[in-house]
């Protein structure tokens, strides 16, 4: 075997230990979730913090980053082997990336961060509860100073805002997403008038009353139909539905269900199932390696939307899954296909980002990004969050919020102290819809199979056109090779606007 | 604080990061035997033998070391501070103990016995399967050779099945053992059969078709009534039963149902929430000391035996319960309370150990201590043990297994490597018994209280007599110090007589 092969092996192998390591902290995680006894809960804070602990010696270890510095200069990034090929050379600067991320911030700003978030998420709860954005500012002050600070140690070209945004769209900017989202803000606006001007949509008979366990066998049956594979992943219930995935034979999901919204199961099991599906369909061999990578965020939202919104709100899915529906829930056989289909579609402005439909719900994310941006600019005063938050809701949404519960305090990420992560919802959306179009041009009669109850082209499609590239491209990059157009917000725009002047018919 | 102090707290926390991590690992292990989707074993597998291997680093770190050091003579053993007081002298033995336990295999032999046991058990399903003795012996021919091998590298004074019989039992030894298990012996042949030459009790109705949700029901109460507390612990199904716990706030168990068997549901949680209620019952702040630990297995056996022989066996538990089991299963509404009672306590020789009733149970634990004594001293060859094992079984039991399947090839145990710990089953059953002889003398009108579904008293007695020493203490130490008696089979003897000369009238 050449040198370069086999230090690259060598390489790979480290590095797929501490990829393990952090497999048991996804576990521990999915358990504290679902099954942990309530009082375990302070040891299991112990538990991770000692594996975090771990996980992060591990990525920069001595004989981790001997063997990385074999094969790419750390320092200028510039690969000193050849022979290697593409994707393996962009997995050692995606290495390198990381490695130098893990290094930027020193152990004690790291424990201040956790130990000021840790506290701050439990201000942020009470704060919200009471309705006191005035209560969770001071702890908000301090989680955006210390944001500035954490762009200023990892450094970066243009915006310090580039750099928190790194941690979950790698290589995204500012400078790239601002015109994007501000084209896809006046489209939304302009769609929502549009929608407005029209008769409402009846979806009364989606709330009432509905069995939990045939709500279960139901989104069994789509799982089942999406071939989301239980010999190596599982549902089970939580309180926040989330997806986790240890390693690809490892990829449970939870959901949850709302015995009065007949929709809410049907959705997030798509949702998490979709972002299962992706990390099932990495490439096992490149596990440990970035080759064997989920891209980024928003490549990750963009199939759980992918599944939750393109094919679990379409037309054809429901012509194969309502007739089931209509067996399971009797109530249903009163309502047409088309009723049915336009009523899990009905667009109307609310206050709340997580209920918010289709249409709506990128306005929420576009004005989260610009709030936040400005906030680590310095643009914006915290104090002045709450009034900036209605302004810029009744501008894009039209509602003025009536208590900052219901506005500014209703999402946990500032309180965590993640900042740069709301962008990464609209992406996946974006990201989606250009993966889509392509897709359609692949399968022009997609619409025909799904009816007939196919899913699983759907699936492979997806793997073999972006699973299987794990993180060798940048989100960007791979939305551009996938669709063979640069990266904007058209495909977006051109779907919502198809898909709603059907039913609404403007 | 004095100095001393100080560094015995320093070496706690050290102590309690790696009591952290091998939580973690018991977790791994639990939810491999519930939850986890098939096809993650083989990562699962991986994870598992990184966590051995940290556990394993914790244990022989220089901190750790450095800091028992400070404390202990780790050569000689003695201690080197004063003024800490009996319990954490006593710690300070258990840590030097374990340390040079730890050290004292190399990790090639470390490694190459993991790797011969993986295989074997392998191997031994087969075996078992097609009934062969001769398909296993090579591998148990190995096996034996590593166990003599790796009681000379850990040392001991007398016996080398000493050295094996340590890892599961500290400090007790084969000289002490053999004569309790002789006289033991001669006791139960003797009883078995008195009570042969009596008519045979009729318990047919016990097997027959129990709801399995039912059936579940019921164990919850029992749960409840034990005061297993649900906030820090689980019950969940398995296919081997078994208790798991990470540490005393989360201290889980599992069972199985045979909708075929009444009893068996029963005696499985009673049994695995008696080991459950044990390690709940350890000290929360000694968590990481050996003063937080259980005592050894055998103690940790006199506990769940405790619960499903000496309690779940008893008269005035089914005067409680057997009301509460006639309202959920109609059929028994036809049976006496004594009539049942007396059907949970059928004594009849049978060639499986693990379906054994009380009195023929530990004739096939002492079958087994008798055979891997001469296998270890090597005065028995392999080739003969099938001969060996049906000859003793005649001898005790009057019965001659048929195939080595329900004979000497029926337990897992001698494949996975583990000599030295059959023992324990029996120890156990002779701590509880005269932990009990102790009990009654505290509680002599404890029939009456059980009889009116009281329970949660003799857990208390149990944690202020056992749990509260943690480790401080040998298993015979503190069965010595319980009962103020020197350690023999004499309690239980006594018991197993009274009881059942009251149920088959001899």
């Amino acid at each position: 075997m050449p040198e370069a092969t086999n230090n690259y092996k060598k390489l790979h192998e480290i590095s797929r230990q501490t990829r393990i390591l952090e497999g048991i902290d996804s576990l521990l995680h999915w358990d504290q979730e679902t099954y942990m006894p309530e009082d375990a809960a302070a040891i299991r804070a112990e538990q991770q913090k000692i594996m975090a602990g771990l996980v992060h010696k591990g990525r920069i270890a001595k004989p981790f980053v001997n063997a990385l510095a074999k094969l790419i200069d750390i320092k200028t990034g510039k690969v000193l082997v050849k022979g290697l090929g593409s994707a393996k050379n962009a997995a050692l600067k995606v290495w390198r990336r990381e490695y130098l991320k893990e290094t930027a911030l020193p152990t004690q700003f790291v424990e201040d961060f956790a130990k000021l978030t840790s506290q701050s998420v439990l201000v942020w709860r009470s704060a919200r509860q009471e309705n006191s954005f005035r209560r969770f500012a001071p702890y908000l002050e301090k989680i955006i100073q210390m944001n500035r600070k954490k762009a200023d140690l990892l450094g970066y070209k243009e915006h310090p805002y580039d750099a928190l945004l790194d941690a979950y769209e790698p290589e995204m900017t500012t400078k790239r997403i601002t015109p994007i989202f501000s084209d896809l803000k006046q489209f939304l606006v302009g769609l929502i008038k549009k929608i407005q001007q029209k008769t409402q949509i009846d979806d009364h008979f989606l709330f009432g009353k509905f069995s939990e366990s045939k709500q279960m066998a139901f989104s069994q049956k789509i799982l089942k139909g999406m071939h989301y594979d239980m010999r190596r992943g599982r549902l089970d219930f939580s309180i926040h539905p989330f997806s986790s995935a240890a390693h690809p034979t490892d990829s449970r999901i939870t959901t949850r269900i709302h015995p009065s919204s007949l929709l809410s199961n049907v959705r997030s099991v798509m949702h998490e199932a979709g972002h299962g599906l992706y990390e099932m369909g990495l490439p096992i061999n490149e596990y440990g390696s970035p080759l064997g990578e989920h891209a980024s965020l928003g490549i990750h939202e963009s199939q759980s939307r992918w599944w939750e919104t393109r094919i679990g709100q379409s037309l054809p899915f429901w012509e194969h899954y309502f007739p089931i529906l209509q067996k399971e829930f009797k109530e249903f056989q009163k309502v047409s296909l088309k009723e049915f289909y336009k009523a899990s579609n009905k667009v109307e402005p609310t206050f709340i980002r997580v209920e918010a439909d289709e249409v709506t719900y990128n306005l929420h994310v576009i004005l989260r990004f610009e709030i936040e941006k400005a906030l680590i600019e310095g643009s914006l005063p915290i104090k002045e969050i709450p009034e900036a938050w209605n302004a810029k809701f009744k501008e894009l949404l039209g509602l003025v919020p009536s208590t900052d519960a219901e506005g500014c305090l209703q999402d946990i990420h500032w309180s965590l102290g993640s900042f740069g992560y709301f962008p990464t919802y609209t992406l996946g959306n974006l990201y989606a819809a250009q993966f889509f179009a392509t897709f359609e041009q692949a399968f022009p009669k997609w619409e025909k199979s799904v009816a007939e109850g196919e899913l699983e082209f759907i699936k492979e499609w997806l793997e073999k056109s972006i699973f299987q590239f794990g993180r060798q491209y940048s989100s960007f990059e791979l939305v551009e090779k996938v669709s063979d157009a640069p990266f904007s917000s058209k495909s977006f725009c051109h779907y919502l606007e198809t898909k709603y002047k059907d039913i609404y018919r403007f």
